[in-house]
């Protein structure tokens, strides 16, 4: 066992700052600590946190952590901008927020930003995740600021998954539709003192009960409101995310079916990201890629046809 | 030049709406179509537009088309949602705004919905985009739902990219921050009868005039006020697309500088897609992956370890 896997699994937080660092940049010698990580994981409840820009989610986060200390528990927070292109914006919100939690030992605040082409934000975020399980942290929350395909692939990571909606979306609470509902096991209608608490509610609750799906495993997500600025409902959130806990834990089959699903749906997207990762850093940078840019900018190639010489060229032997 | 791309190609409604749904399926023949559509496509112009839920995209669009229909354009109209995994909500939307443009056969109005691991939204959109721009659109409508890196990707095959806000995100204006306000060529401020709409222009002004790297090529975002609802605002965004546009084309270095960007962005996205879909299809469905599952679920296997394993075997010829 490595020097930097002893380190953080015995909860050095400068070596488990720079190994999040290092999955962040994607060093490669990463991958080999993760490995030899990953029988200290597993302990930790992971917690997913979403909703759109604007609905208060760093402040909820905020204060389920003074909740979560005030129990005696440590807490690991990973909060995900994809749409961040450089760290900026994301260290300025680090640094608020450390603020407030700095001098606790007990917590650690982290922000991913990875993007691009390559993509791997959800396998940086799940990575980060198994770092701050085997740190030893009782409680993970991952925050992602947004509501497409990105956010749910990161909350399927989650435990408990909490969707946070704030009153007054009107009829574009249908934007939210099934695919961010169906991942939902807690919904909290945050600024609840703003007109129109009571029908974003009764419209969740409305959409939720239409999804029959929902009930086939017996819990019924239950819909919450607060008002986070004032620390009313954090406590009501925190019992639900308890009682959810026991939910999995209540029945044999399912907490397996759960492990077997999370596994599914990890080792998917982290070969996916790997494929990306490997054959596409490969295409791009070759002269054969330059050349079907110049013939398509030119219009005298269709990027249909590009694509399929490419690919198959690349992946002829390897598969198939 | 087979049968349905004539049909498209002469603007036949059923023909393209076969098309596209085809396309959203991933129907592997229609691959064959869009290769001979191509050469048909280049003159529509791609209007982008995003923002979170609940900002009024959809009232937004909506005007834009009565609108341009007013000026004698025909209208595309794209309505790309990420986050609903069954065309249900995207359906339900197509039917509420097919009622006031439905007899229009100037309008052309539909939903992508396609996600799930194997993704392809953005390949999906672009493919839909090339159909109405080949079938004879003047103007293309893309309108996406939520503010991840789907919605960066679609919005970045547009000529123009809108971002719709509204006031009262207060300090959350923060969580759009570079990736959104990067690619945004028009910021609207919708529902600017609600309290904090100067505030929220000031914001975004603001943050757009310390990015400077908006300014080298010359284009500085106006910030526009509107209540789509009411109609209002309407016009002047139509006309800073127009201004847009014709800054786009007062160059011609800029143009081709732009279109080679364009290609290179489209192609690596239909290159990443294209392996994501012949690669990891194989491989989910493999007993291999099914094994290593299960030794996953049981904690005898690391899921990095099994993520190589798999990878490097199947892309082990094709490529390096």
């Amino acid at each position: 066992m490595s020097e930097i896997v002893k380190k953080v699994a015995s909860g050095d937080i400068r070596a488990v700052a720079k190994l999040i660092r290092d999955i962040d940049d994607k060093v490669p010698e990463v991958r080999e600590v993760l490995k030899d990580l990953y029988p200290f994981t597993g302990k930790a409840y992971v917690v997913g946190i979403t909703g759109a820009p604007g609905v208060g989610k760093s402040t909820l986060v905020d204060q389920m952590v003074t909740h979560l200390r005030g129990n005696g528990q440590t807490v690991g927070i990973l909060a995900v901008d994809p749409t961040s292109p450089f760290s900026g914006g994301a260290i300025l919100g680090d640094r608020v927020r450390m603020q407030r939690h700095s001098l606790d030992e007990g917590v650690f605040i982290r922000s991913m930003a990875t993007r691009g082409y390559f993509g791997g934000l959800t396998q940086s975020t799940r990575s980060a995740i198994d770092v701050l399980d085997a740190m030893g942290k009782d409680y993970i929350l991952v925050e992602t600021v947004g509501v497409g395909q990105d956010e749910i692939d990161i909350v399927q990571s989650a435990h408990t998954t909490i969707i946070v909606l704030v009153p007054g979306m009107g009829d574009d609470i249908q934007a939210l539709k099934a695919g961010i509902l169906e991942v939902g096991d807690i919904f909290v209608v945050n600024k609840a003192d703003r007109e129109g608490a009571d029908r974003t509610v009764n419209d969740l609750r409305l959409m939720i009960e239409m999804d029959e799906k929902r009930y086939k495993d017996g819990w019924k997500p239950p819909i919450l409101t607060a008002q986070a600025v004032f620390d009313k409902g954090i406590q009501e959130i925190l019992e639900e995310i308890e009682n959810h806990k026991a939910f999995l834990a209540s029945s044999v089959e399912r907490q397996s079916a759960l492990q077997h699903e999370k596994a599914r749906h990890d080792l998917t997207e982290m070969i996916k990201d790997q494929i990306i990762q490997e054959v596409l850093a490969d295409i791009v940078n070759s002269g054969e890629f330059e050349q079907a840019l110049q013939s398509i900018a030119e219009r005298k190639l269709d990027p249909y046809t590009a694509c399929d010489t490419i690919v198959s060229k690349k992946i002829k032997s390897g598969t198939r």
